[in-house]
């Protein structure tokens, strides 16, 4: 049992927060730090010199993901590995990423000053991109450090610029991973995060133990009936788009209800044409996004509504052509990693949840190569990606302790 | 009775047409002639040499109406009118609008080569402006002929280019009138068009006689939610603005089919915020655009319509706010003009409909002054506004062959 009970680390969690924060600052709260850019090399190597004044060792792979270390004694070819990334959307928050760096960091510090050198490796790892918004790619960090990825995926890429991801990775002072290594010594991830949903707030948990991330559908759905005069038009001769989609957007509901938690389904993009008053809509597309721990039950779902849109379109003589543009699948985390957080979680008398993510994270590429799991803090009315995005600092300060405790289970055992 | 029989005007109104839809041409098939610009100066003036070329007197009002006029020779203190407006959309088609003006001019060439002078004397009018194109605000034609108008409605009006409406009329050669007069001696006007809508095409009827022009009623309904996360925000947790208003919509189509026609409900702009696949709508703002004949009936089928938007905002916990911006009355047609119009279609064997107007009309500006009725030709498709309106040569004859008839009704008996 570590003797977490005396560490308190609000001060430090704040100072490390605001201080990496000045980095790629928008207004007073937000950070726009994508990838490759000033400021995100600016927040690489201001953390690289922290690291290295406190004593760890640090280097970065090929491709910039960032690594921090405190050797182990022991087991020399096991590394646990904690973190999260470093670049944020376009005036994103202060939590969404870099608080899994700072907690792993302050974590790591605080192991080593109370315990000496662990058993394994722990290593920091501030990861290079997860967000996709700088280029149309996302988890470019940790695809590269578990060896998922082809160059040719993302050389020609362009920024809103027109710059190539290859030119922005140059520049930056990194290329492309030499050789197709995977490095085997990782013998766990543990991403520390803020939820970006309101679940924990509403339920009142501290914690969220993460036991699934979500896969994702996504379907751009067109639906053409006729554009005509909204005053000429008698009711029994219109081929409304809009009321179809309304139809058919009330069904999707309905039957997400029905289904019940974890499935989750949305519509949230409309584009009605011509967007007039007084014409009736001839045109449509709107986009639905359905996720689930399950992928059976996922596709199950999106065939069902598949269905029933074509029935309603059918019904009121439209047209429809209907794009699954995305399909990503559900990810499971590490079941004796959720054990120990649990189990962390229960000795400290902490108020947690166990629950699925529904919005994608960097331990859906790891899980799939090395044991994973995920520790969630609450987000205040589950803002995220936006300035807004905030956590109780209490609330911050009990995810860094069962990171803490995490991480000594994992490395000093 | 009129030997209208042999009339054949196919090539006059051919020619007539694209004459005079030179002016202002856009692309192949479209028109732009918006008020006082230089086409609307052009066509105006063109018309205005035409009609003299014929031997007719012809006349500009104060603000750019233009009169051809023949004179009666019994009742000279009565005019029969008839014609349309000479503006149109920006890029509109041939014949909404100007159809009845050309119409009107061969109908009156046509009487007086073929019977002389009327009793009653008979004008044709080239109206300024319905359309409001230009500026926010329409029937300035019609509206200064029955003395409608404030001068501090129109004058400080802006184009989009920033030009005052006085500045306009002025560069234009027109002023406002100077004396609030009203024309006594106008005893009916007569108002051919295109329907505009497909109920004519589709029920194979030659001739619509217009007995209402629908009132309409506006409403902008601003509904907010709260944008959420799409993976992370449980169906349970959501506020979906956009779920709510597909509920919205279906009622309201559900209610308008159960009322039946001459009852028309339009949802026609729809604008979702954010508008983001991955996001929960947090607000959609929505159109209503509601048209009957009967203004108890609108009125009623409004009220309900907003009761049941109230209770699905108040059950699904989404805040609404509902501005009714437009609330115009119907007009009724006079009944002795729509019987003789009936008569002289029975008269020749011409399969007509008595129908209402659900777009507006100049015609319901005069008819709150002066015995008014209006004769539809059908419109192909219901395609109007656009450079793509189109209706049979063969429709548009009869429908020129009716006003002689009509018009030879009024005029000379």
């Amino acid at each position: 049992m570590t003797n977490t009970k005396e560490f308190d680390c609000e001060k430090e969690v704040c100072e490390f927060i605001d201080w990496l924060s000045e980095i790629g600052k928008t207004g007073d709260c937000g950070i726009t730090r994508v990838l490759y850019s000033e400021c995100w090399i600016e927040a690489q190597s201001r953390l690289k010199d922290f690291m290295e004044q406190k004593g760890f060792n640090t280097y970065y792979d090929e491709v910039g993901n960032l690594f921090s270390r405190l050797e182990g004694t022991k087991y020399k070819d096991e590394t646990i590995l904690s973190g999260s990334h470093i670049d944020t959307v376009v005036d994103g928050g202060k939590l969404d990423g870099q608080f899994g760096i700072i907690g792993a960091a302050i974590a790591m510090e605080y192991l080593r000053e109370t315990y000496g050198p662990p058993l394994r490796n722990i290593e920091l790892v501030s990861l290079a991109e997860e967000e996709g918004s700088r280029f149309p790619f996302t988890f470019w960090g940790s695809k590269n450090i578990v060896g998922r990825i082809k160059e040719n995926e993302v050389k020609y890429l362009k920024d809103a610029e027109g710059i190539t991801f290859s030119q922005a990775m140059n520049d930056a002072g990194f290329g492309f991973k030499t050789e197709e290594t995977i490095r085997e010594d990782i013998k766990a991830f543990i991403e520390l995060h803020i939820e970006q949903g309101g679940v924990l707030e509403i339920e009142g948990k501290s914690i969220g133990v993460v036991d699934h991330i979500a896969g994702q559908k996504r379907t751009i759905v067109e639906v053409e009936g006729e554009a005509n005069h909204a005053g000429t038009t008698p009711m029994g001769y219109r081929r409304d788009a809009m009321h179809g989609v309304s139809k058919m957007i009330v069904d999707i509901m309905e039957r997400a209800a029905l289904y019940g938690d974890p499935l989750v389904a949305t519509v949230g993009r409309v584009d009605v044409h011509p967007d007039t008053c007084n014409v009736v809509p001839g045109k449509v597309i709107f986009t639905i996004d359905v996720r689930h721990t399950n992928k059976d039950i996922s596709d199950k779902f999106t065939d069902e509504i598949e269905k029933s849109i074509q029935n309603i379109a059918q019904d009121m003589d439209l047209k429809i052509s209907i794009d699954n543009y995305m399909d990503s699948h559900p990810v499971a985390m590490d079941k004796r990693l959720i054990d120990i957080i649990e189990f962390k979680c229960k000795e400290k008398g902490i108020d947690y949840k166990v629950m699925h993510s529904g919005a994608g994270h960097d331990s859906q590429i790891f899980a799939l190569h090395v044991p994973t799991a995920m520790i969630f803090v609450p987000s205040h009315k589950g803002i995220s990606h936006n300035p807004l995005e905030f956590t109780e600092m209490e609330d911050l300060i009990v995810g860094v302790k069962v990171l803490v405790d995490t991480l000594y289970e994992l490395a000093y055992k």
